[in-house]
């Protein structure tokens, strides 16, 4: 069988189970996903053994040691991935809730009805914990998933894939509602991601680059999670412990995740007062500024930015910093430069508030808060596949309600157009 | 200008419009609905000359008649036109409209609110009204529009871009909400449905092969409204006369559109009451039936299938016909070769429907009614962009909800993250 037919016929599975998954009861979802759990605990040996494979051969390859870390499966890992597809189990099943309901006058009953999406691509990279929590949210929302991970972990990912379809046959599910690439042939991303007459969405997870290709090949739809390239704008009303408060925890608290800011932009009123303390908090923080004109005026100790600061996803103690005339020149840097994912207005003016928060294009638009929230458990969606920084679909967290659809389903007694 | 220059520019303008358009109210919006439609009026005699002109270049190019009727835009026509931007005025706005509220335990509240898209590019062929439909739509709900139409109707379209430009303007829009290529260059499609850093969606209005070129050049997202291949399965228990009426309907009301009935699935049970009253009825209604063998063993006047009939999108009094021997092949049968569009089951046992509904993947599944019921005005959603075949973002009929998006709006007092 040659590639196009290997990733054919995982389409045609996948179709298959996608069918028999969306009649699944709410129980038997559940109960797989705990069998799943329990599939991964008893062959946690195995997927051990394969994961000691991976990071030989990553060894040889020279992968830095914060690869290496990233791809190792120790047993607290493997506790994290049991936890997760428990915790999944227990989560309220989107599928076959009302989203609406219509009593035509003709007397048609026009209901909108959550149904699951159907079969799900993911390619993502490097952490096989991936594999779980993919598979276990698919499962839940009733869609069958196709994972293809990173070289790297191929192996710790065909083990893991192979306890979690294990498990769920077990529990009565169909065999191929979770199936792995069973190929590291790179020509197998454009296959399945061209497959449109059985992929219903493609999810990429990973480094923009992956997300790129994936864009540049896709004919089924993509939804995106690109960088995140946050910032918090300083008013000239803001309360400046709030704002230094805030600032150290979107940017020190976890510097290398989507939700870290990166951009600092403060109104050139409270600028003189705000930068000092800024520059004493970040010298204590060991973070780097990078800053414009006016505010190098200001604090002469910041290294002066160039025009890649702006939109620069640094992921990393180093920040950019701009003096703005006023909040519409915030908005306007922010548009410009962001990358709609999550943006702050720091204030005390109410109307500032509203303009920002109406004019920011973010997924997710913050007054007097951290930008460090926007993820699923924060906003009490449960788990959740990632941040989408598309517009389309599912903006910002992606739980397991955005891995649905809807369908209308319409009850009549005969009733014909007139 | 070179193309490309040409068609980043439209994108620019767009892109700036969107953003004010995003801040505008409702009634503003309205305000400028009803000045498009004065607008269309008082350039009633420049649009006619426009089509004039229009339809003597589709004569000198041996257009059909029914292209040039298509084409045609008669004072009744116009009128209609204004009537539609009028009725879209009237029409409730979706965005602002708050569709989730939580507030979290550290007191943060979210606030999951509608928003415009952004920029929508419309991609459509010959029937000029699309120009004025489309632009009504965006401008309710805060979205800039691009529109692309077909060369025939160029000079149409660009004296009703105009009239709406003018209307829209007048009322305080931004002058670029809605724009018109000014070229019918076929490269210009390739540049705007790549143009994915300033366009947010691209949605292609026409037949199979525009969608298909769209969708393998696109970058940008595209809802596809591809074509309606709906099926009626007339179950063991249905009520014949019922199946008659609703057969009749869904086949003869209106032939040529995308929500009638192209294939009849009959339980083999009732086949032999059911199949010779529809020939009659057929014969009556000068519709051709093209049944399969079963069909043919019980009325040898049936036209025997092809494998080409399965699926087959006609748009003309032709029918598909196929015996099945259960609910479940009927099914199989539609999620092989149905669109995604429109499909019903006649029965009177609540098992069948049941299955049905939930098996049968497609945007809109009837009980006993007619399958011509799919449209935004059918299903009380006041007007319609067209109805989708996609299952992501908006799924059957698009009104004006699926016309936004939303985003998180997080109201806090200095919360950060642990």
């Amino acid at each position: 069988m040659n590639l196009h037919e290997q990733i054919r016929t995982l389409g045609d599975n996948a179709l298959e189970a996608s069918r028999r998954l969306a009649s699944m009861s709410t129980r038997r979802k559940n109960i797989a996903l705990r069998a799943m759990a329990a599939a991964v605990d008893t062959q946690r040996d195995l997927i051990k053994a394969a994961n000691d494979r991976d990071l030989q051969l990553g060894r040889e390859a020279g992968l830095s040691a914060a690869l290496l870390d990233r791809l190792s499966l120790t047993d607290k890992r493997l506790d994290g991935i049991i936890r997760g597809l428990r915790d999944v189990a227990d989560l309220p099943d989107p599928v076959g809730r009302c989203l609406g309901r219509r009593r035509r006058p003709n007397g048609l009953v026009i209901l909108k009805q959550r149904v699951p999406i159907g079969v799900i691509v993911i390619i993502y990279e490097s952490r096989p914990n991936v594999t779980a929590d993919a598979a276990a949210l698919c499962v839940k929302t009733g869609n069958a998933v196709i994972l293809r991970g990173g070289k790297d972990a191929y192996h710790s990912n065909q083990a893991l894939a192979e306890a979690l379809a294990a498990g769920s046959a077990e529990a009565g599910l169909p065999a191929c509602a979770v199936q792995c690439v069973a190929t590291t042939d790179r020509d197998a991303v454009r296959e399945l991601v061209q497959m449109d007459d059985r992929v219903d969405l493609v999810i990429p997870r990973g480094g923009e680059s992956l997300i790129r290709a994936v864009v540049e090949q896709a004919r089924v739809p993509v939804i995106k999670h690109y960088k995140g390239v946050c910032h918090i704008y300083v008013d000239e009303s803001a309360d400046l412990d709030m704002a230094l408060a805030i600032f150290e925890n979107a940017k020190c608290q976890r510097p290398g995740v989507c939700n870290a800011v990166e951009t600092l932009l403060v109104h050139v009123g409270i600028a003189p007062a705000f930068l000092p303390q800024l520059a004493e908090r970040c010298r204590r923080q060991h973070v780097e500024v990078r800053a414009d004109e006016a505010a190098c005026a200001i604090v002469p100790d910041f290294k002066p930015a160039a025009e890649a600061d702006w939109g620069a996803e640094y992921l990393d103690r180093i920040v950019a910093l701009r003096v703005v005339p006023d909040t519409e020149s915030a908005i306007a840097h922010i548009n410009a430069y962001g990358s709609r994912h999550s943006d702050a207005i720091l204030t005390r003016d109410e109307q500032a508030a509203k303009a920002f928060t109406r004019e920011v294009d973010s997924a997710a638009v913050y007054v007097n808060a951290s930008t460090r929230f926007t993820d699923g458990g924060e906003f009490g969606m449960g788990a959740e596949m990632g941040i989408s920084t598309d517009k389309l679909h599912a903006r910002g967290p992606m739980g397991l309600e955005e891995l649905t659809t809807y369908k209308y389903v319409i009850q009549g007694n005969g009733q014909i157009r007139a």
